[in-house]
């Protein structure tokens, strides 16, 4: 072991070596501190060549590697665990953006970049990275395509997936992959981006991307909408995809008690709507001509929408801070309903038709196994993606309730997968739901996706225990 | 053998196992007349239950299987060898369109159903299925997903890949994966959706898939525009995607050369331009507004671009003829190239910034070594892909300049490489690319390819000869 280390060390130098338990430490932690492991090793490469000498290194002595980003995930897929036996490989120093081609409208960038760091570049060139997400000033793109993240422009952009066109990826023997292509149609072969998209570092290292850029939106109009039933959200995105179509953006569900929980929790944030209502809608629309012509876009989509009784009330933002107080309602609800307790969150997709009755039943059930249980249901409605979110009862001890979190974890996922559903649409598998994966996922899916990581990392080496 | 084909009749009925050569001979033929297959037998199930059953007894007696769909492609793909050793499985007969989900906009489809036949039942519901190509009268969409086809309005929606949200398949030892999800977000393990996508065959066959629908445009402007140089269309790409924004749906480039030779062999299209030009362009933008909003965008493009001397002339068409017109002049061109004679054809793409240098440095390594040759440029320039035809100087003989067609071939080929651009765009590598493809695929990617068709298919009975 002291031979692995050392020759660690003279690969990338002493100091990117991390052996102190508090150099460690914040590697070791995952975000949400649900969940701490060990590691032999931090290892702190400065290039794709560096990370792929160390993986040879591991290759060679078989030890486990856990590639790292910004370590911001919620699954527990970026840490090693207990045993002390892995290292983990920090993507941090690869932070160079490579390459802007504004003809090409493509930016090649290091694995370690920040999402918030390629985001102001590109603007800078007057052009839009749209994936965004609330860890953007964390998270790096290596992780985003790792774990194919999703965010508040799915609904117009894709996931991670669909905004990436080439890779470099060092594999489990430490060979390096330059897929790193900026093109839009290239038929030669199978797909090994879109695989090493997703995996979570189980088949290979992202090191580095070719990402795809679009026009930069000239305003916004963005709006706040209150409505009675999940069912007439539904029709108005169907509406609205029809009257504002590429131009919508951002499609968001909020129920009564999420927004009542940021009121509540962040006085500061004005209060839009006098009369409460059962859900709201966040919606943006991009404009790329004049401010006036989106502004009658947002307000003929509202017009239409009352006509048609779909919905009961709207607000239309006049200003940046009106804007931006809408997406702060919207934004922290995470935050509201942390400082109300623990609670247990889900990460779930659904086809967009199916939603309105999966919310009306999963709730019947929770209601009937769990009493008094509240609802923080809000999301990407958009493109199906809800965090169904579940606090205890107002009068109960959260730590009594969060004991049931497996009953209620398996009456969500059950009723997801009943409806066609995923049970993580956004945030991965990781540690956390593995076994879960195993419930739901066919024996002849997992049976090829078992086949995938043996023929890519036939010693397990690459993030052992995550996924599978 | 016998016994074989004595359990392929049970399984789906004596009728549906084609042993006469007659019967056989349309699948057996490629599309372009270039080579002819022979087959052990043509076997047409009725469903996905009868496409497993068929997969078992291949599986089990180690036949080879070309899986096939309207037999269209261009590069040898959906053909057998001359052994007689394998079957085809033809998808024909599964054409049910099994779903459409106006709320998810989405349809559930079975693979052998013609694009066509899709696009209809779309359209009856106001939705649009934007893939589009030229053979859509004939090809179906298992073919098209297993080719990840791309066609016209790539640069707005994206190749067959980015237009499935999910599939159904069966694998090589007969089992059904179920993966018709209709989610825009499910990140539970490996992609195996986009592995299958684009594998022609050779590691499972497609029965099945969940479509991406989109709003249906109310109108579309037309234009064709009079360039001088490539790179000026390049910037004009620029310009309409920051004018246009997702209303550009087409982006196609036409050299003057392309252009007289449909006027030569097409008298009844109507000519454009008086005067003649290095290139043209044909615009197409889809509105969703009304017909004037849409107008005025394209008009707003051409007087910026001619204020930025970016383009010569321009024509907008004032009439559906007229747009009929513009887009039949567009695609004529490989029938009237067909007409002026062979020639040798190159399904390209390369980085957009990289298109004007590509064309004007191949032409000269052409020209220097083939004096005479008529460059035939055209193709879908707003994603990058030409279909850059050779056509023989005017007084050589055909046939003595098609005896140099694997040096054009690495002439072009070794260019596209160089300026970081793919030799298959749309058309996949089938059995005519393979060659080419260990010569530009790097060690480490042709391995990682192995390695899933090894896992995936360890006995090679999935349409054996074909990529790799």
């Amino acid at each position: 072991m002291q031979n692995f280390l050392n020759l660690c060390k003279s690969a990338i130098g002493e100091e990117y070596v991390l052996l102190d338990e508090d150099q460690q430490a914040p590697y070791l932690q995952d975000w949400r501190q649900r969940a701490r492991g060990n590691a032999l090793a931090v290892l702190r490469p400065a290039d794709t060549e560096q990370v792929a000498q160390l993986v040879k290194l591991c290759a060679t002595f078989k030890i486990p590697i856990v590639a790292q980003g910004g370590n911001t995930g919620l699954v527990l897929g970026s840490i090693p665990d207990q045993s002390g036996t892995a290292v983990i490989l920090s993507l941090q120093r690869l932070n160079k953006i490579r390459h802007i081609d504004i003809a090409n409208s493509t930016a090649t960038v290091d694995a370690g970049c920040l999402l918030q760091q390629i985001q102001i570049e590109v603007d800078k060139v007057d052009m839009l990275f749209p994936l965004s997400l609330a860890s953007e000033g964390s998270c790096t793109i290596g992780g985003n395509l790792s774990t194919n993240a999703g965010g508040t422009a799915v609904l117009r952009y894709g996931n991670a997936r669909e905004l990436c066109l080439g890779l470099e990826v060092v594999t489990a023997n430490g060979e390096i992959w330059n897929g790193l292509r900026g093109l839009r149609k290239d038929n030669t072969g199978y797909d090994l981006r879109d695989l090493f998209i997703g995996a979570e570092g189980t088949l290979g290292i992202i090191t580095g991307a070719v990402l795809k850029l679009f026009p930069k939106p000239s305003n916004f109009a963005t709006g706040l909408i209150s409505i009675d039933s999940i069912q007439h959200a539904v029709d108005l995105l169907s509406l609205a995809k029809q009257l504002c179509h590429a131009n919508l953006t951002s499609f968001e569900l909020i129920n009564h008690l999420s927004l009542e929980l940021v009121h509540k929790h962040f006085p500061q944030y004005q209060r839009i709507f006098a009369k409460a209502s059962p859900f709201y809608l966040l919606l943006e629309l991009s404009g790329f001509g004049t401010e006036e012509q989106n502004t009658q876009q947002i307000e003929n989509l509202i017009s239409t929408a009352m006509e048609a009784d779909l919905i009961v009330d709207a607000a239309i933002a006049n200003s940046i801070s009106q804007a931006n107080n809408c997406w702060a309602l919207r934004e922290s609800i995470s935050s509201a309903q942390a400082k109300e307790g623990k609670n247990i969150k889900h990460d779930i997709s659904l086809p967009i038709s199916a939603i309105a009755d999966f919310v009306k039943d999963t709730n019947i059930c929770i209601e009937n196994a769990f009493p008094g249980s509240r609802m923080v249901t809000f999301g990407h409605l958009g493109d199906g993606n809800l965090h169904f979110n579940v606090s205890p009862p107002t009068q109960s001890e959260h730590k009594d309730f969060l004991a049931h979190q497996a009953e209620i974890n398996r009456i969500v996922h059950d009723k997801t997968h009943q409806y066609g559903g995923s049970i993580s649409a956004e945030h991965g598998i990781g540690a956390l739901k593995k076994q879960e994966l195993t419930r739901y996922k066919s024996p002849v899916e997992l049976q090829l996706m078992r086949a995938i990581k043996s023929a890519f990392d036939p010693d397990n080496i690459m993030n052992p225990g995550k996924i599978l």
